[in-house]
């Protein structure tokens, strides 16, 4: 079978499946993206999470936690008030932890050229850790993650160690990154239809191919003003980033201008 | 220039380079790594943190925290007491964040193939955030990332939002990580070993390159008691992982068995 036609196969395999999640199907905030992907005979999303703040009930030593292990004392997709921790974590009886999880996508590729041009889209809407993963068997699959999380640990052995103005704080934090996580997402819808139209122009009419097939040089032509929740300059991602590879500890020469 | 002479420039310019990190030098904990990876004509490292335990002083609105604008109160790559962060606060005048930053290592690889071994291996060690990244001029660069961090929000516009008890209680939650990011790069190191040598053997001894030239047939083959310090099963990864990905909302399909 060629590669075309098996990943077709695939594709429809996957799609046909039932939604393993705990919620058993896509979030709201990310429905658009997965039908704009799953739209395109290239792509199919074989996981999603829009983000979420979680607040875990972990063994006596939070190291161990483990989400298949560890009790889920609440999930939401929606900004959170403290009353709802403050009730949650009575039923805490080991280590709880309050989690900030931002957008997760896992998309499959049709050829690594298909992963590339989704892999700068996520770049450039802020999803610095995205990455491609290639299987021996060539299945290409590029994940999009951001850097933009919390990791907050809040009682042990069942006794709470913050005080409820700390958690009124956290949560705060914890919405705004909610926020940010949100226009981020539609910044890489706005980003990923436009890489996905001048895809389609750039075929339909090869001779602007070389003008138009690549977001890095629509980066370099578009002023901050224009960007707001469309593809934006690395720049701009990296003020709108709480972004570790900022540091250039972490990211000397991986981006470099040729890149 | 083909495509090796390419990727020698490349190596040799960079590893020329002046070390651009604050630190200005590789981490003592990864330079057996780095040397291990630079020594194969294959691979060249672009950036390396062994992992380290930062306190960062942040806008009023720890949101806005960037590395390059906010303020480093304390740094290290050792593990922390108490007294280092308690004294390090008494200079935050904004929103104080206490960071656990994994190992992060960056290697650019002279072909797809050679990133997708040192995946392999990242993944089998227990770094299931790493990813490669294919840029236009084919420069193929293999992300190792963990999921394993820590961010927790002290203080806000310089007052302390925590107790000492709450701070000591987190250090050794910190250290904790920073003790099993320690192991994590030693499996790392001998995983890659293993890995190397296979490639050179069924280079040498091509009958066998289909028995060997994969981490993923090996780890069907050993055992978990065997697996200490060592490239180990994906089963083992996951108990050791305090590892998001293993919620079924976010890894439905992601590795299938014929991955």
């Amino acid at each position: 079978m060629d590669r075309s036609a098996e990943f077709a196969r695939w594709k429809a395999q996957c799609l046909s499946k039932v939604d393993l999640s705990r919620k058993g199907s896509v979030d709201e905030d990310v429905v658009e993206l997965v039908q704009l992907l799953n739209a395109r005979e290239q792509f199919f999303t074989t996981s999603s999470c829009a983000g979420r703040i979680l607040l875990l009930d972990g063994g006596i030593n939070s190291f161990e936690v483990q989400k298949q292990n560890c009790c889920w004392l609440l999930v939401t997709h929606k900004p959170c008030v403290k009353d709802d921790v403050i009730i949650a974590l009575r039923k805490a009886n080991g280590d709880a932890i309050l989690k900030f999880e931002p957008f997760v996508l896992h998309v499959q590729c049709r050829q690594l050229q298909d992963a590339q041009i989704l892999h700068s889209v996520a770049i450039d809407s802020g999803f610095r850790n995205s990455g491609i993963t290639v299987g021996k068997r060539g299945k290409t699959i590029l994940a999009v993650r951001s850097t933009h999380g919390l990791e907050v640990p809040l009682s042990h052995k069942g006794k709470l160690m913050v005080t409820e103005e700390y958690i009124d704080f956290l949560l705060n934090i914890a919405n705004q990154k909610m926020e940010e996580n949100k226009k981020r997402i539609e910044r890489f819808y706005n980003c990923l239809q436009h890489a996905l139209e001048r895809e389609t122009d750039s075929k339909s009419h090869p001779k602007i191919k070389e003008k138009n097939n690549s977001s890095y040089t629509q980066k370099k032509n578009r002023s901050p003003e224009k960007a707001h929740g469309k593809c934006i300059t690395e720049e701009n991602v990296k003020e709108l980033e709480n972004e570790d590879d900022d540091d250039p500890e972490i990211i000397v020469n991986i981006f470099p201008d040729d890149y």
